[in-house]
């Protein structure tokens, strides 16, 4: 049978690439796994979880299995509502959608503003999720240049008026990562985020801000994009999956009404009652300040393990961002290549991922590749910068 | 600031529509719920899942809150599979993709099989959540209307003969629920099931089964069209939502491999590890014919007493459909406008969805309504009858 002919107009181009997922390294038994993004097992509460979720079906029964009936889907979102003013974000409920995560968030932003005549910007490099979303629905992907201070705004600013000047398509959307990016750990300056937000406003695109990490803060909070837009500019995509447990799949959208409004329309998997409510029982019993300042002294310490013994052990041609939170670390090797790179280190017993897969050319990532300190313990971080070294040579 | 401007091409027609969960009726605090399509609350089971997430998080720690890592998550997978051979269905891993409840298979679906050229035809009445994912993405929707053995193939055969004499579209995909239908309570009768397979062949189109409520039978099992299916054009829809708890939003696709591969590619919410892990350990522990056994008796029991209701309570202008299983009956009232009655009805104490919200046409639906005998208890239904018999008047 010929599947072809049955599937849709817009998605054929999105088939010509690789499947999700293709960029996962799979990672031996015994590797020390710099490679993953997830959080530190002893810093998800699941004792907690676990208790929230007894708690919540005793005291309620029934109402969080159904589709709708358990007060907690309410209580979360008074939660989220809150928790966003500590962001300096003032929104009511119905500027909020709760999501499975924020890469659905993504998904559905994606879905209400971009066809295939959609020129969207991305970082360069860019978080890979987005990345193969995006490709999902346009292949007219623009990059702009991360560096030290995060997204190149000059370089940004040169694009869109050489763009104009040549009469090409404008972008409607712009998608940053501004805090702690994935994959580079870099933070936008302040001086940037007001350029950016008024390039916003010159060349007439929205911001997606991608805000997972920006509460993980090694030393002082960030401004976000959102709390500085005068204009409703930016959708903000919140997440509790750095900061409470990723298996949960709680994210959000903070933005006007009528993109709440609109995203509502195509978010078709419902709510997640059980999910929602376990998590807001839990919220209900937790120190948010505490908790937070645990998780922050957490990864500083275990950022500052993995660059201190990437000063003890990476030969020269080797360097490295230094990220103010968050969870990664950007290398950069020197005429290496850190897909050929990789079978050798896994086989040395440490995974990571190649810089390949977070640029949308993927010739242009030859030299780079993240390293993740939130999962891996303390010693296995240094044991595994060993390994690295060890296989990238002097 | 106008948004139109920047929503893209492909959205714009879907705007026009009502939004989502528009048809819900609100329903007061005291009135006989006949409108809910909820599982009963006590055959929920509500201690069997919080021993169960208890047990997993006690086992497991926190590898079910992470984005992968739970063994649990392939544990559902092949319950689902072993499942789908009791409907005689024979699928391998690849060939099933578990979803965020039913509504998300048929979006997922929807996605890749539609855009705005495409003919998808629809049973009239139909599940009224379906016409919405349709209609975001195209406004060619074409109906068959639905009798006390299901849709009526002989009508589809004359329309979709009528069509290509005329040159206009053929559809792609049609969606049914052939199985105790939402919302008239009927089952495709077997001869009219070889005629929809046979019509798909000849005239090449997919069909979407949506069995939701295919295991609540009350006499004897229904071959699913999937099990008849020769040429690979059925994708199955399943769902655990009617026979454990929605709640968990626990759907799933069956179908050929090169659909499913597809399907992943447009599933951007991820996994929902902790939802799925919950409901896998739950899984272990339960004795599925008997599970089902003590469902089919209960809800075959609330039929009776809505149905016995019914003929005791209703006019002679008011007849029903007489389910051989699911959740539902379906009431035609001669000359009433339903959509004007509920509010009469839920003043007295008893709501129904007007028959309306079922059908693309919304002027066709006028003199229909459906109950829902899932929810209710026994009692409450035979009050909620004689209240809506009050209403209704003789």
């Amino acid at each position: 049978m010929d599947y072809t002919k049955y599937v849709s107009q817009d998605i054929k181009s999105s088939l010509k690439h690789d499947p999700p997922g293709a960029w996962m390294p799979s990672v031996p038994a015994g590797c020390v796994r710099l490679s993953s993004g997830f959080p530190d097992a002893s810093l998800v509460p699941v004792d907690e979880l676990q208790q929230a979720s007894t708690r919540l079906l005793r005291e309620e029964r029934d109402l969080p299995l159904h589709y709708v009936g358990s007060p907690k889907i309410d209580q979360l979102q008074t939660w989220l509502i809150a928790r966003m003013k500590q962001r300096h974000i003032h929104i009511k409920q119905e500027e909020l959608l709760v999501t499975s995560g924020a890469c659905q968030a993504i998904d559905l932003i994606a879905r209400i503003l971009m066809d295939e005549e959609t020129c969207v910007v991305v970082e360069s490099p860019t978080y890979m999720e987005a990345l193969e979303i995006f490709r999902n629905y346009t292949d007219r992907i623009l990059t702009t240049p991360v560096d030290e201070n995060g997204l190149n705004t000059v370089e940004l600013e040169k694009m869109l008026a050489q763009r104009m000047l040549e009469n090409k398509p404008l972008p409607k959307v712009l998608y940053t990562i501004p805090t702690f990016q994935n994959p580079t750990g870099t933070t936008l300056s302040n001086e940037r985020r007001t350029h950016l937000l008024k390039l916003a406003s010159v060349y007439d695109f929205l911001i997606m801000e991608d805000d997972a990490y920006g509460e993980l803060y090694f030393n002082e909070p960030v401004p976000t994009l959102k709390s500085l837009d005068q204009e409703g500019r930016v959708l903000y995509i919140g997440s509790l999956s750095k900061v409470i447990a990723p298996g949960m799949r709680i994210g959000w959208v903070a933005a006007d009404k009528v993109w709440i409004q609109t995203l509502f329309r195509f978010k078709k998997d419902l709510d997640h009652p059980f999910s929602q409510s376990v998590m807001a029982t839990y919220l209900e019993t937790v120190n948010w300040p505490n908790h937070l300042n645990k998780l922050q002294g957490a990864y500083q310490s275990k950022c500052k393990v993995l660059t201190d013994a990437l000063a003890t052990y990476m030969p020269k041609t080797v360097s490295w961002t230094k990220p103010d939170g968050g969870y990664f670390v950007w290398l950069t090797i020197q005429g290496a290549d850190t897909s050929k790179l990789l079978d050798q280190a896994t086989r040395a017993g440490v995974s990571y991922i190649p810089g390949k897969y977070f640029f949308l050319e993927k010739e242009k990532g030859m030299e780079y590749l993240r390293l993740s300190f939130s999962a891996a313990g303390e010693e296995e971080i240094v044991e595994g910068v060993k390994r690295l070294a060890g296989v990238i040579g002097g």
